[in-house]
């Protein structure tokens, strides 16, 4: 197989994936990941930057998509309309074979605090595109702000129930009903006392 | 001065500020900051298990308090009425000579990406004892989870009026306030369009 492969990124987050998986995070190498894709480590850092990169290349995908989804949401959309329409918009990536994918990666990332902290980092990444997308179709600051917060819980909910699912629902009708539950908590935030 | 000084840990915080802001994050190593501070390295480690840690210690302390309030909330109060109690039981130690400090850390953050993501971790532990704070009082699992997110979100708005208040208003005062603002908007998230 050619390193110039033009599926070279795909081959070596499947790689990653199955070596973090049967080895452990820590004990596997980016020279072990290149090998087992099948191409040299230069390759591999021409796609990742490091390590953990590798691990969340989906989430930059989906980061552009929820922006995308926000900028092509109607006129006069509310925010949560804009939220739905975000979430709608990943179905396209959020297929069913990469559920069972997401479950192994969920795995990884929870056991290892390095890789946690880059999910983290990821997670605020789209937090920024959602916030950025709202304040372009002029939301003031803190409606975006909170927005961002709300659709990146709703996302993580989703994803959540969707990797548990077993009717075949798919990730948008997840994100949906993640978003019309929290909704439903936040309006009675300083009504229902806890407990 | 003693290595066994009983303020090692904050003579160690200030000596890697000072350092930090002067020489740069990449340009500061753990000996440099202890020697700044007059201890020896394994004086630093016994305090601090990196040198992103050393950013971080008022985080802890923060968080702990968070959880610390919300248990001594009054019966019965609301999920926003808990979230004001935490906050209120921050401002011992969100001090006005606290407050440049915050400020030249905000600063060191915000420039180094991998000193972001340990910010980020820190900000997820804060969530996390909101979290299980409110999840003690008998609030269900996705008011607790919304309430930590909103809760972190009012925090970070609070410390940024806070850093650029002159009234001397308390922490407190900025992050009621801070919530306030943002349950007004949580209420007509699906009302408002944007814009």
């Amino acid at each position: 197989m050619s390193r110039w492969a033009p599926d070279a990124r795909e081959r070596l987050e499947v790689a990653a994936l199955e070596l973090f998986v049967e080895n452990g995070y820590a004990e596997t190498t980016v020279a072990h990941i290149a090998e087992r894709a099948g191409v040299n480590r230069a390759t591999y850092f021409r796609h990742f930057a490091d390590k953990r990169e590798v691990l969340f290349g989906g989430e930059d995908i989906l980061a552009e998509r929820f922006g995308a989804g926000i900028r092509s949401a109607a006129p006069g959309a509310t925010p949560i309309e804009c939220l739905r329409t975000a979430f709608a918009a990943a179905d396209a990536v959020m297929t069913e074979q990469q559920r069972a994918k997401v479950a192994q990666r969920v795995l990884v990332v929870a056991a290892n605090t390095e890789v946690q902290e880059r999910g983290l980092l990821k997670h605020a990444r789209i937090a920024g595109t959602i916030n950025a997308a709202l304040r372009e179709r002029g939301a003031d600051e803190l409606t975006a702000r909170l927005a961002a917060e709300v659709g990146v819980l709703a996302f993580r909910v989703a994803v959540e129930r969707w990797m548990k699912s077993t009717g075949g629902e798919s990730f948008s009708h997840h994100a949906a009903s993640a978003l019309t539950d929290l909704q439903a908590r936040a309006t009675t935030f300083d009504s229902n006392p806890a407990p």
